[in-house]
């Protein structure tokens, strides 16, 4: 009998495990999420680094595309997020809304940035889910704030940061992760390359940055 | 017994004519709606109009507010539409999702004016509500295709009236009526003064030709 | 010596022809010039279409430059078109002054694009050559009206025959002509490939309409 | 005969002193400049510096028009600043061809900025003027570089400086100025209201600091 009970235990360990403890966390974004997905992308360095240490109760998914700004992320978050039922959302947007303003005559006005950035945040909030709030890295990596969007791009990234301590939601910051890195390694001042291969997607060590400091996020979780 | 009958019936279709068979109509829209319920609004005067003819059982409500694009309409719509149960919602938006491109980066593209409108008819329709839609009348008044976003104005009315065919909804194409009137109207080749103050809000003229386009749609309903 | 007179008339004939005669034709522009001297371009053609009718006394000459807007051709006009004493110059320009509102918020206000015509037109008149002004043809080959920026591009086509206009200067109105084409040959309204491989540049057509219209401007002069 | 000598020294030095040995200084530039010799514009208070300081013999001439470009000076360079034969030209432009890429799609490339600047200067050199450039001073004065457009600025600045090297002429870094004293004067990060009154255009002490750092500059010339 007893030993019936010692071999139960685990296999309903297991079971819970993996029916029903799995953290499902969902990366809600642009191309730069959607790129996380495939091989050397963030999202799948982060599940790398979870099995590598142990952690196998996470189910990361990306929600990531092309194009993206925060109002198409609240068109679409009933169907390609809440409907799957997330523990953990990470929200990771922002570059579209002031990138196209010079591209396309077609981003986003910053103070309707913050009301649809909000809406997303009540409606993740209805669903119990925990959220994490990510700033836009950059859109061009030269040190001396020439980049043609630096001033927007940061003004986006602060309305982000007032939103995480408003909603006492936790930030990853990864414009001032990205800032810190370049102002260290990149001292020819060079537009891309360092982070990114095109100014705005990320290359290996980038995609490795943004993996390390959501990783963190989510733990601390 | 019959005198009482007499006399009650008249009560009993009092109440009703207040309490259910009201048709409530939303007039949903941006600026020009908004100002659309001031006094000589094209709100305003379908109002006027409703009540000259003796039809009192309908309620007409704006919904306008300056600056709005099809998405902040998306935003607000539970708000500011759905939650008041409207037996008609007449959707008059299009102006800014093409005139921001030009005055501050801010406009919406093609692709996107066209999901968010789907989604908007969507959700009216979940309500069980009655939907009109209508083109952007005009960005400037020019009658030689010489307005500087005729072009996309154009374009963006052939998304909503193929919307209109495609959800078989009746449609107030008041960019053809404003254009008719114009070229049979404006011979000077006026950028403005026509049926606009300014090239895109309405003068009395304007509202006045608002309101029999709508009216009309509303009573064909 | 009666027999030495007569052999030296056609020397001195040709000398003549082919040193002090010949006329020289520059094509002043933007990448539609710059492209125009290809083989199968409108320059190529209209050289071809000379020799094949026999009137050897032109020199073609292309000085076009993708990007180029009215005050480029301005800063670069001594140096590429007047030092080369110029006959007749063709003034075809205008498309990017529109286009790049829309790509990279560096187009060109119309009034100063007017001012600067007028300057350049100012310069090549000064130094006695002849001017035959273009009015830039298209940004797409929709028929209904409906290209982004139709309205702009035919504003900015009025200011040039204006331009004609006040300075008694022959005009080769090729948005008329691309759009009468259009309107015969693109019956399913599409946005390329009628007169145009890209909504911009010319296809073998395109070249041989621009070709047409403008070697019968120069026979005219 | 020593009398007749003594007295007419000063008489020859007066003549001198007003008719030939005047510095002429022309200040060529944008609305900023307009409004510069309005009572206390900068102009102006160069004026009244020079004044107080007995150093009488500058002609200080404003050449500032609303709305000006790099390559709005280029185009009438000629009638307003070489006809007037001046001794020094203070170069102070470049808040328009950032500023209107954001406001109306008009900007200018920074390719084409470089350019035509680099030709104005050429043109200003070959009439054997002095030339002193300056940086355009700010679009916004929040000191947390979230200035919409910050980045493209300095990047605008970073080419002017650049210019001035290459050339070997003084510079004028009213750019550096400007953020150093809103680093030391604008705790509160405000837009506005330090050394401007509407983010761009100067207040009284913003008048004062570029009239003090112009000043220096034309003395050391």
């Amino acid at each position: 009998m007893k030993k019936i009970i010692l071999f139960a235990l685990p296999i309903f360990m297991l079971m819970a495990f993996t029916r029903q403890d799995k953290v499902k966390v969902i990366f809600f974004g642009d191309s730069i999420t959607q790129a996380g997905v495939n091989p050397g992308g963030y999202v799948k360095r982060i599940d790398s680094m979870a099995r590598v240490q142990g952690k196998m109760n996470y189910d990361f998914i990306g929600a990531g595309i092309g194009g993206n700004k925060i109002y198409d992320l609240y068109l679409r978050m009933e169907d390609d997020v809440l409907s799957k039922n997330p523990n953990v959302v990470v929200l990771y947007i922002g570059v579209n809304d002031v990138w196209h303003k010079a591209s396309s005559g077609t981003g986003t006005d910053a103070d309707k940035f913050a009301k649809f950035y909000q809406a997303v945040i009540n409606k993740i909030k209805a669903k119990n889910a925990k959220i994490i709030l990510c700033t836009p890295a950059v859109i061009g990596e030269k040190t001396d704030g020439s980049n043609q969007q630096d001033g927007d791009l940061t003004e986006y990234s602060k309305i982000i940061r007032g939103l995480a301590q408003k909603n006492e939601l936790p930030l990853v910051d990864l414009r001032k992760a990205f800032i810190d890195y370049n102002n260290k390694n990149n001292k020819e001042n060079k537009d891309r390359g360092i982070l990114t291969t095109d100014r705005v997607h990320l290359n290996a060590i980038g995609n490795q940055l943004v993996a390390d400091e959501m990783w963190k996020a989510i733990q601390a979780l």
